[in-house]
This record gives structure tokens, C-alpha cells and sequence, in this order.
């Protein structure tokens, strides 16, 4: 059997270490043969595949990035898209099925393949931890490391200027990487879109802080909205204070949060060093796990499924149940951690 | 309501981060006070006790250690030991529970003296991950991080001198961070106690691995025993190759390998540096967490029973069901990684 | 004798190594007496000053920041600054003299009030290295590290995506962490302020490392100036292109090469994490050393002086002979490095 | 012009930067040709080269290791060793000098080379800092940032259990690892070889760290011996008290202290970690440079020279200057760190 391989949207820690997972059980337990696919849906529809052998996986547990290359290309898009075409480009390659690592957009399109008849597993990416069929998704650990390490720097800096320090991390959708790393680095206040909090609730939880001696660092996820202003943000060229719409969220409550409290603020958007390099311990084993669980899964052609991590288990999941729902950050544990800040 | 917290037996990454957790939560949601116990049940019996404010726990999630200090000291032993003069100097200084946080012996004692009419809680520690009622304990993750990439450093000198390294990391009973780590670092062979190899079992996929161009990299668990031969480390003077024993596992693995297989060998005992210095934002997160649910269940007087993690749930379960079984690594579990290197 | 040490200007990783350096130095050699003056200059006109003790200088060798707070005061204003009105204050309070930790501007002000009389001993603190008197300053390697690791994250992103990735790092005046990172990381493009570069000298350079298979890599010193258009630069509403200024050079350097290059490029300004946290091997070492060295200086006497590394050397140098040059990068180390993008 | 590069001895983190340095500098200035060579001096012997171009050293400054291999053999033994022979291989394919890039023993072989005719131009490379012509090698920052690192973990523990740790460092004959990350991390005895100190010296300062309420952090050069017990330890055979010797210097020292001070101790030897993987942004730079200037001083035809680091200028210096002397710290550099524990 020869399966294809491809990652597909955004860059994530990990990736290496599932394509590894999958290629060496899938060669040394099944005699699976493996293409690598470039660039995700783009190189299913330019045909662009090449041999992926036991020797091209070395060493990749610990290699950040993706050796297949990324794209967010739509396989249904395009002349050569389509799952007709897609099906006569596998059969014309001798390419049994193909394994998608990717995030909502791709196991969608995985999905919509797989119901039109292409053998198609799918293997779940997401570093911000926003989709719902898995406990957790390998990237969102070592977010999580690097935003808490930042962060325990920023700390020193506001410690000594007596500043307040603002932090945006990743999350366009879903505060998860916003909560673990505030919680892990004692942010003061913790800002998601699942909790819309208004100006004066951040500057009164600015100002508590100081005023305990503590130079206040706020985290804030690049998706939040301050309460009640939620509208602003649907016209991209004016922010929540009318101003013209420039940098991250972070850059528009610093200012504000300065003039209100009259403490200095700075804010600092992480941005891509969250996504990029090794991956954590964490996240090594939970790819490598998904990836071994993947060969099984397509030795059993158990198509039109992902794996996933529940507990300490791994599992399959149809994509029908997999799918279609944002896994936010429930209420109670955005409260939970409220506790240590209240 | 009066609580003291103790932490006792070894040093852990988390352990102040769960105090930090109880005391904030204990002091802003609930008005309980808190004194800190002095170097683990040796403070209790001694009454050895100061005033544990939200202020001593500030900034305290990311440094290792405990500020609490810590022993082996068994609560029974001694003249002022025992649940009768336990209870009769808590109730001399007003202290109405106790929060124990510990492994499998301080639970025990934690367990006994609730039968015996103490207020005892427990939050589970042990870096080993060998306690079965928790999914994982905190300091388990941080030791696996640094484990990993103490070992892709011992890999690159591997390759550079085609050497075989051997890497012998925490675990006397349980082999969770050698199998973690080593398939997080891609060793060719996991050696761990549950699953005794025979010397001949482990040259032969050192061979293999140097065969295919690798450096092969060994990871073994402190305690690991070999296969037939387990019997001779009961004579703590002698080793399996019935030489006076010295040194760690990997001291008497590395000279065998490298005599059966003619690979230049080498042994890295990684030690103590597992276990001291700042946590990871996984421990961090899971820590704090356990600490704020231990507030909440010392406020229920919950007594008798200790935290716990399941899936992403934090949960309390009662001494009687946490303790006595060993959580050691299912063979599944070895199977699926044994498959890296097959 | 009592000696004051004060901490000005801008958070800088070793200034806590110092202060420990001068006080366990100065008091278990020398028998010295030491007070923290709180905030920079701000304590020394306030007379905010505390007891600072063997004690209180424990473990501070990788703590980031500063214990004594800072601030950008300058001595010389307000009712009760002035050198007669310091000296008064020190008087007043047996303080025999003033080490001052700090920058150009720190120092010239120390210079000032030596030449007025007031006992003072300068530590040179600049994160930038642009001090010409130092080879290093404690802090510069501290933050190469930093953004080195930063830009290796990238580096794999871009790499993923097939992206020109373009890095801000600190360096107002000189571009030494530039240069250092960017060699360190493998940059394509090095931007700093002493070297001009026009905007097609950049895509040219990006474009070539694109043709090559690279994802292009391109740090930038937060005070490079587009070449010809430095002028631009000098009316602070609008940037080299005309529009609103708005965030860094990155910020403007990012939209032009992708509109120039046709590849995808994403800026990302390092900020305020270059600054913060533990301090390297280096800088420990370096900093100490310094400390060491000022409380020798501090008993000859030497004031109107300050510390200086020179080769492998800890020595003493005049204000006069240290400051009014900037230390900028020479053309021939940045030449030097071209050489590994030309 | 072809030239060949070699490195050999024990692995060290930069080699691959100063390898990369050289290509990169040699092809893109000045049109030089260049072959890898295996395995140091034998594969000059056993003729085994390849080709090394522009895209075998993309991206290697931060790779640990070497991608050339090592080894220690010595080029004027077997039978196709010596010069004779050499010059014979080299012509033959067309070679016209060899980068070698290695110790004290692969620079005195290339000495001897280059007085026998052979076109040899050297890189200093010695992890433990011990050459005299280079203020530093590359490989030494890297390894005192880890030993550092390693030692901040260990005082959590040591602080937790209020024991004695002892943690040993490479440096068979010199002690600056030692003295650096012993300077950076506070330890409280540092154990060099070129200070002998008695076990009640040790224990002396051991003791006075206990009692000012420090756990005692003591670190040793692995070359260190105890005065005036120099001798015992030229019999292999027993340790200074005249057991039989086992493990490194460390373990002999920490049950020692242990007895003579009751207070508990305990050792961890830091081994291989410190010399494989990333290095520092320090050494990438110093290791990037030497191979830039390596390429400027091939192409001068300076044969039978080295680079080295002064100050912060990389300089030519014949082997006949910069070899033979030991490059030991000096006493004012011991007595300089010595105030800090004093």
C-alpha cells in the first residue's frame, strides 16, 4: 500500500515528529510505502509527490517546521481540483490514501474528500488548541513554554521600571494559549475572546495589582474584544477607540490602559516565535504517538477518521463528530484561574 | 479556618507553584489562613510553623524547590509523633488541616493519620509519575523536557564520534520519563523496569541502529534490571556481571555494550539536575491548578482524600482508592514506542 | 565607609550580578558598608535609601532586573537635585560615595557630579554595547542569545512556508546585536544603523537567498534608516514610504519586500523579552567581575571612574577618557559578516 | 585552489559554524574549492573526501556536532601515515591544504605537517579553554552556560533538602569551565586543578555556607586533586583515601564532606552533556569568524599558522607561538572569584 503524506495551513511544532511516527511504524511494522505530498492540497493537485523513506525521517523528532512544506491552497479549487480529479491523480501515481495534518480548514476539506470517495485520514493541528474532538494538539505546549518564558522575562523589566507590561500571544479564536501561559507565568489579568472583559474591568485589575506592589502583566490573546465594542472590530479600519486599526490588540490597550491607571505601560506581541522551532518534550510524544497511531489506522482503512488524545489515550474520531465545533475555553476554567488574580 | 502545608520527601518542579495556588485561592476566595510547615511531617512533630501570607507566595510559580523545605521524616516515628500528639499540637497552635504534599510514603502516613481522626488533604507529587490516580503528576513533565534535551546533546557527540551513548535518567520503580524522553529524543532501544531486556536484547538493536549509520542512543530508567539476572541486585555488592557495584545501571550497561558490540560506548548518569530548577508551563499550569482545587476542598473539609488529574479535569479521590498501586507503564505503551526502533 | 549603589536607566540582565559582585566583595574583603538607592538618581535626591546586607544579595547572580528599582531621573533637576544638595543628602546620611550602574546618560551625569565633587564610580550598563570604552558590556550577549533563539523559531517557519521572516532587534544607534544574532542565526540580510542599505539592495539580497532554495532571513537594529531617506525618519508622523508611522522598521520593511519580491514576508519586533529574564554564562561571569573590580575601586578611592572589560581584563578607565563616543560597529565587521550572504 | 577540512579530537559545540564559515567565505570571495574529510586525520590517511559545497553548510551554525565526524588518530602513524605519504594523497587528488580544526594534539600534528611540507593552516578547538594563543576557544561558552544551567537546577534541590551538592565539570587540566559557571551559578567552593585545596579547606568553606543558612554548591574541574595528595591518584588504581577508584572526582569528594561535615551531600557529574548539541549566540559568532578568517588566511598561502581571538579580533599566529604552554587561570583570576565565597 502506498500512502501519501501532507501538512497542510499554518506552521506548528510537531509535524516533523508525526510524518516520522507514521513512516517508520507504517515501514518497519506494516511495509507501508510512503510519498511525501508538498506543500499540502497544492502538490494532491500538481501531482507534486517524492519518495519518503525510513532515511528521510531521521533525526525529525526534535526539527521544527515541516519538511513537506505548507500552503493553505483548497484542493477544490482550481482546474486540477476536485476529489475527480484528486482520485485520478492518486490512481495514476499508485497512491492508496492520503494522511492530512492539518487544522479545521484542512480535515474539512479532508472531510468533504473522503465523503466523495477518497481514502483520506486526517491527523488534528492546531498550536492554539481550538479543536474539539482532542484533549490536546501537539504546538500548544511549546506555545505555551515559549510565551511563559517570555513572559517571565517581561516580568523583570516591569519589576524593575515599575511598568505595567502587556504580552499578545496567539489565539484568534480561543484564549487557551492566553490562560495556560497566564496562569504558568501569574499574569494579573487574562484577556480571551471566550471572555469579553470591558476596559475598566482590566484597569481595575491593573491598578489592584500595583497597588499590592506588583508590576502588573497583563496576557492578552490576539483574538480578544473588549466588552461591549465587540462591533468595532468588524470594520478593520478603526479600533475599539475610533482610532485608525494598526498592530495587534495589545497595541490598543496599552496606551489605554497608561492613560487610564497613569502607570507606565509597554506591550509586546510574541507573534511567530510561538509557532516556529523544536518542539517540547510534550509535544515530541503526543505527534510521535499520533503518528504511530496513524499507520495502524491506515493499515485498518479506517478512512474518513483522525486520531485524537483523550486522557492518555489515543483514539480515533470520525470526522463527522470531530469537526464544527470551536473547543473554547469553558467558563469555569477561565474562573478557576480568575482565583489567582482576583 | 487555619490550614498548615507541608512538602515532604524529594524536591520536585511544582511544588511551590501548588503552594502558591492554595494560598491565593485559600486567602482571596475564602478568608482561610495558612501557615507553612517547616521541612515536610519533621515540622509538624516539632510544631515548627510561620504565618504563609499571599505576599510569601508571590512570584513563586516558576521557581523550583520549596520554600517550605522538605524531609523524609515519618509523622509516627519519634517521641512527639503520632496522631495523638499530631492532633493535640495543631490544636495547641489552632491549626485545623493539614495539607501533605508528597509521594506514595507521604500519602500513606497522610492516609493513616486521617483514619486516626487528623484533618490531613494530599496533593500527589512524585516526579517519577508512578502514582496510579493521577493521569500525570507535575514535575514528571519538566524532568522529561530537561531529559530530552540533555539527550539531544549526548546524539550529536553520538554522531560525531559514531559512539553509542547511553542515557540513564530518573525511575526506580516506574519507566515513564525513560520512555517519554526516549521516544522524544528518538533512542534506538528504552530500557525500563517493567520490561527487563537481556544484554543481548539490547546489543542487538545497538547494532542494528549503527548498522542503518546511527549513533545509537540507550536511555535506561536508574532502576532497570536486565533480563534473568534480577535476582543479583538483591546483593546491593555486586552487580549483574558479579563485579562490586558501583554507579548507576548505565555504568554497568555501557562497558558490556561496548565489549559484545565493539561501539566505542559511553554512560551519562543525567541525576539530580532532573529535578531541581523551574518548572515547565505544563507543570506550572498543573501545579497552580491542583493547589486552587485543593483550596476548594479544604474549604468542603474534604479531609482524607487528595487531588488528582484526569483527562483535563482536576478531581479529589479518597486516600483509599489513590494509594497502593504502582502506576507503571502498561506493556502497550512500551510496544507502541518499541515500534521507533523495531 | 558607606557606599551607595544605584541602578539607572533601562532593565539590562546582570545588573542584580553586579550589585551582589560589590557588596559580597566590599564586605567580606573590605569590611565596606553598603545602602540600595532606590530608582536611579530619583533615590538619591529623595534620599531613598535601605540597608543592603550580605543577606540581601544571595542567589541574586541569575535573578533579571534590579533590586533597586530604576528610573531615567536625571540628578540635576529639581528643587533638591543638584550636586550641593546631593552632597548635603550623602552627608547627611554617611554615605561616603555613589556607585552608579548605568549608561551613557547615567554616566555623564556621574562625570558631571564628579567633576562637582560628589563621590562617584561608574559600572557601565548597555544592553546595545555601545559604550566605547568596554569590549562588552554585561546584557549584550544575554540579548544576542535571546534573539538568536528567536530568529532559529523563525528561521523554521520560514523555512515551513517558504516566507521571508524579517526580525527587529534592539540597537538604537549601533547594530551590534544585529550583527551578532543575525551572524549567529544565518541571516540573509543584516540591516544596521551605521550602514545604510536602500531598499533594492535588501530585495536584491532576499530575492538571491530565495532563488537559492532559502527562506529568506532579515534582522533589523531598531534604528536602521533606509538609505536616502534617513531625512524621512526625522518628522516623526511619517515613514520612509509617506504613510503614518506606526510601529517599527520591521513594520515597514515587511510590506515593501513582499511588494517588491513577490514573496510572502512577515515582520516580527523582538522587543522587550531582549531585555528581561536570567542573564547567560557571559554576563553572570561579566557582570560579577565588574562588581568585584568597583569595590576595589570604590576602596582606592577612584571615583570619577568606572569599570571596563578590555580583552580578558577588568580595568579602570577616567569618565573623561570613557564617554562622549559612541562604540557604532566598524565597516569591516560588518563586511566581515556579508561575506556569509553575498 | 582545492582545500580539505578536517576536525578532530572530542566533539565541541561550533564546529560546524567554523566549517560553514570557511565554505561560505572561500566560495562566495574568492572561487575556492573545497573537500570534507572523514574522521579527522584519518581520512587524510585513508583518502576519504568528499565534496563540500555552499549547500552541505546551509544552516549548520547552530547544529552541534560535526558533519565531517572526528576521530583521535594520529596522521604519522600506519602505513600510509607521514608526511611523505600525505603530500602523495593529497597531490594525487588534487588537494592543495588542509583546515584542520582541533586540540593541542591535532594543531602539534599539523605543526609537524607543515615543517614536513604540507600545507596545513589550523583553528584552535579545546572545549575546557586551555590553549594560550586564543583569549577563548569556541565550544567554552556553550559549556559553561549548560554547567550553569545544570547548577541552577541543582541549588533548588540543594535549597529543598538543605543538603551539600557537589557537581563536577569537564577540565582535565585546567579549571576555567569550573571557575565560569562556578562564578555564575554562586557556588561556594570551587575545585580547580591548579589550585590544590585539602578536604579541610573544602570543608571549611562547606561548612561556613551551611551555617550562613546556604545549602553548599561546590564545583570541580574533573582534573582536580586534593593537596598534597597529588600522587594517589597517579596509581589508577586507588582514590586519595585509598579506596578503589571509581567514578569521577566528585564522587570521592561528596561522601568525604558528607562524613566530615554530617551534612548530607551528594554528586552529579555533568559528563557529555556539556559538549554536544546548539551552541551559544556567543560561540556561533567566534566559531563563524574563525572560519571567515580561515578563508582569507588559505587563500594568503599562510600555511603553518592558526587563527585566534584577541581581545575582539580574530589574528594569524604561527604554531610555533601558540603551542606547548598550557593556558591555565592565572591565581588573580582564582583569588578574584575566591572573594565571593571568602
Amino acid at each position: 500500500m502506498k500512502i501519501g503524506i501532507l501538512t497542510s495551513g499554518g506552521d506548528c511544532p510537531g509535524l516533523n515528529a508525526v510524518i516520522r511516527g507514521i513512516v517508520l511504524k507504517g515501514t518497519t511494522s506494516y511495509d507501508l510505502e510512503f510519498v511525501g505530498i508538498r506543500d499540502g492540497w497544492r502538490g494532491v493537485v500538481d501531482a507534486d509527490f517524492f519518495p519518503l523513506t525510513r532515511h528521510e525521517v531521521k533525526g525529525l523528532a526534535k526539527v521544527g517546521g515541516t519538511i513537506l512544506g505548507t500552503s493553505r491552497t483548497n484542493p477544490y479549487e482550481g482546474d486540477r481540483g476536485g476529489a475527480e480529479n484528486i482520485k485520478a491523480t492518486l490512481a495514476e501515481h499508485g497512491i492508496d490514501g492520503i494522511v492530512a495534518i492539518g487544522g479545521e480548514g484542512t480535515l474539512a476539506a479532508a472531510d468533504r474528500l473522503a465523503k466523495d470517495g477518497v481514502n483520506v485520514f486526517g491527523v488534528p493541528k492546531t498550536i492554539d488548541n481550538d479543536l474539539g474532538a482532542t484533549d490536546y494538539s501537539f504546538g500548544f505546549d511549546t506555545a505555551v513554554n515559549i510565551a511563559t518564558e517570555a513572559m517571565d522575562r517581561l516580568r523583570t523589566t516591569g519589576d524593575s521600571h515599575q511598568r505595567c507590561m502587556v504580552a499578545e500571544v496567539m489565539g484568534r479564536h480561543v484564549g487557551w494559549i492566553a490562560l495556560h501561559a497566564g496562569m504558568a507565568a501569574g499574569a494579573h489579568v487574562i484577556c480571551i475572546p471566550e471572555v469579553p472583559l470591558s476596559i475598566d474591568e482590566i484597569t481595575a485589575q491593573v491598578t489592584s495589582a500595583f497597588e499590592r506592589g506588583r508590576a502588573p502583566l497583563v496576557v492578552v490573546s490576539e483574538g480578544f474584544k473588549l466588552k461591549g465594542q465587540e462591533e468595532a472590530y468588524s470594520d478593520k479600519g478603526l479600533d475599539a477607540f475610533n482610532r485608525p486599526r494598526l498592530g495587534g490588540i495589545s497595541e490598543i490597550l496599552a496606551p489605554e490602559i497608561e492613560r487610564l491607571t497613569g502607570i507606565e505601560t509597554r506591550a509586546t506581541v510574541l507573534g511567530h516565535i510561538q509557532r516556529g522551532g523544536s518542539p517540547s518534550g510534550f509535544d515530541r510524544v503526543l505527534a510521535t504517538r499520533l503518528g504511530l497511531h496513524t499507520a495502524d489506522a491506515v493499515v485498518d482503512g479506517d478512512w474518513g477518521s483522525m486520531v485524537a488524545l483523550r486522557g492518555t489515550d489515543i483514539v480515533r474520531v470520525p470526522f463527522a463528530d470531530a469537526l464544527g465545533e470551536l473547543h473554547t475555553v469553558p467558563l469555569s476554567r477561565y474562573e478557576e484561574a480568575a482565583a489567582l488574580f482576583g
